[in-house]
């Protein structure tokens, strides 16, 4: 039926679900949801009125069609998260279909669920968060590692997961741009011009510290890595959470992941802060806490079920888990840093009206990605949590 | 006419080169030349005095039926060639064909060219050696990094180079067992048993670090190795190299390739001092000081092309030679240690005949491998010329 790749509208998407999903042979309606810049959503609705989504990969950005992707990126999320159900089943979508010909999944839609910066951004609470994301990482993370998965096993997989395309991107916006701009297209927030051109473009120290991320970035397969594990890719409610969107996903190292959520977590604290919302400051804080506290935890426990011969000695696995916490706190500083220079920002910072509170908060933030960066001493969420308190009454305009 | 593969015979190689080779459909002779443990190598000549070389996979490794390896060794093995021609065309083989069907590839014959172990062990010199070897590495590996080659072009690279099984070997062989004999094939020396036990296997501290060099090798995909760069896979005359038998390629630490080297090079210099050849161990000593100097200043010369935006820093290139050099001395270790104490010996140990001076020697190279690999300071050519020096004196037995 299908025989070659064409972006489908809205009633090819009907006719498709017509002829692949159970249930969904008769009426139905078909709606775009998509937000993202990559993809296109559609929600698809029977008249029982239960629902699938289909994700299609698009031949470029939705932002510029100068962008051009593979759409290669479908599979790779795609059998993404079909691994990462095997690990953590209750904590990701269930994939229904993947078609590699049209680059589209059919997955379970996740209606129940909101994106859970949206609610970080009104200030909601979850308390479940650190228990599930924890399990998410550690389980996802630790067991594709060569720690518990044959390291045969391991490159076979490495190889599915090579992912050119998507890693530029990173390399780019995430570990060149905001230190050295070489394509001009970071945005500085006005006023913080002059600051953003002093405190980060001028500091060849940091840069140097940032050069050898970026090798780290480039080089080393450590495990499969969501790759995009910001609160945008979180799906959440009262309940549970799906992690989703692991377009991004290859063989990289652990602390990018882990990295990303701490710096994200930290954008809702900066927000928190800028609102004067002390008792969800304090919130976030604590979920920052837990979760490293909780991912530490179930890590080394799986860690106990080593395969590598040199795991028999303490050292070896407690010196893995402090690589991953040093590259962690890192990597949140380079998270932190690209979401407030460069070209991709969050809306927890510049939904901030107020143009000194958001000018402030962008400050704070810059100081604290720097210290991370900088500091090799910044190893552990106690030490991190420091710093969050450091800046927290400090003035830097 | 081969949709299958089957293992060839000295006439179904003859039949085959007739097919496919020019200026060779007359009469051949044909005869099989291999002495390694995976392979099939053949040298066919025609009527004319020609030759070539027809080299195949076998299903399994010819030590051991039980030990089965995937035929796909030989499409890296020939598609590393190829791509060594690109850099260093005049340092490699020339590839005439390659069959993805039997596994086989049919190559210039060095009917003129010696395996340089040999020559090594009968006390030859190269004048030319250190120019050639430090070209093929400057050339092969600086050039396949992210330094020098787009991102997105390596990763397609690194995924066409994934090599489970015979990264597998070296992992054990190189990595693990030496230090932990958990499949007991390891052999030890006659009156080196004890000595070894104390001297390695109950070495903990040296253990953890290679329990994270092991972790480097497992993960960090620097450039694309040769993957077993020792004499043995080098052939020579007075006026110049090839190297051969690239068939563990895969995207690995450069620091693995140039330890190979320096480790086989030590085995000379072992050699000479236990045959008392004092002039020829001086020679040695020369030639890994000029290799490595050569090396170091060629691959600094590359650099200068450097795509990538951090290298305007000096201290990123010089950070990336510098770390290159420690890897390199610590993983010269490993190769010391593993020649001595596992399973694949080197014969410029094993033919020493008598035995307090393979004694002596195998203490040597196990005394200069613990402190390359324990002491991060060995990060120098000058330092690990100091090493040999210490050890060349002293008496251990």
């Amino acid at each position: 039926m299908y025989s070659a790749y064409f972006l489908m509208s809205d009633e090819d998407v009907k006719k498709y679900v017509q002829a692949k999903i159970k249930d969904f042979s008769g009426e139905l309606q078909c709606r775009e949801i998509g937000d993202g810049n990559l993809n296109y959503v559609f929600r698809v609705t029977n008249e029982a009125g239960a629902s699938v989504i289909v994700k299609q990969a698009g031949p470029q950005a939705r932002i510029s069609e100068s962008f051009v992707l593979s759409t290669d990126r479908n599979r790779i999320e795609t059998e993404a998260l079909m691994l990462e159900a095997e690990y953590t089943p209750d904590l990701v979508p269930k994939v229904l279909l993947f078609d590699q010909t049209m680059s589209c999944c059919v997955m379970e839609d996740l209606k129940d669920f909101e994106i859970m910066r949206k609610d970080l951004m009104a200030f909601h609470t979850f308390n479940h968060f650190s228990e599930n994301i924890s399990t998410f990482m550690a389980e996802n993370l630790i067991r594709t590692t060569d720690f518990l998965m044959n390291p045969v096993k391991k490159k076979q997989l490495q190889k599915q997961f090579i992912n050119p395309e998507l890693c530029e991107i990173t390399e780019h916006l995430v570990y060149t741009e905001p230190y050295i701009d070489f394509k001009k297209q970071n945005m500085l927030t006005e006023g913080n011009e002059e600051f953003i051109r002093d405190f980060v473009y001028n500091d060849k120290e940091m840069h140097l510290k940032v050069a050898k991320l970026k090798q780290q970035f480039l080089t080393q397969g450590q495990a499969l890595l969501h790759g995009d594990l910001h609160t945008g890719s979180i799906f959440i409610n009262q309940k549970t959470l799906k992690v989703i969107d692991p377009e991004f996903a290859f063989y990289g190292p652990i602390g990018y992941d882990v990295g990303n959520l701490v710096a994200n977590l930290t954008f809702s604290w900066l927000r928190a802060l800028a609102f004067n919302e002390v008792d969800y400051g304090n919130w976030v804080e604590n979920v920052l806490v837990e979760t490293m506290e909780k991912f530490e935890l179930k890590a080394r426990a799986i860690l106990q079920e080593s395969i590598e011969q040199f795991a028999i000695y303490e050292e070896v696995v407690e010196g893995f888990l402090s690589s991953i916490l040093r590259d962690t706190f890192a990597i949140a500083g380079l998270e932190i840093n690209r979401r407030i220079i460069g070209l991709a920002k969050v809306a927890d910072i510049t939904t901030i009206e107020d143009k000194e509170a958001r000018i402030l908060a962008e400050r704070r933030g810059l100081s604290i990605a720097k210290e991370c960066i900088k500091n090799d001493t910044i190893s552990s969420i106690s030490e991190y949590l420091q710093l969050l308190l450091k800046y927290k009454g400090e003035v830097l305009i």
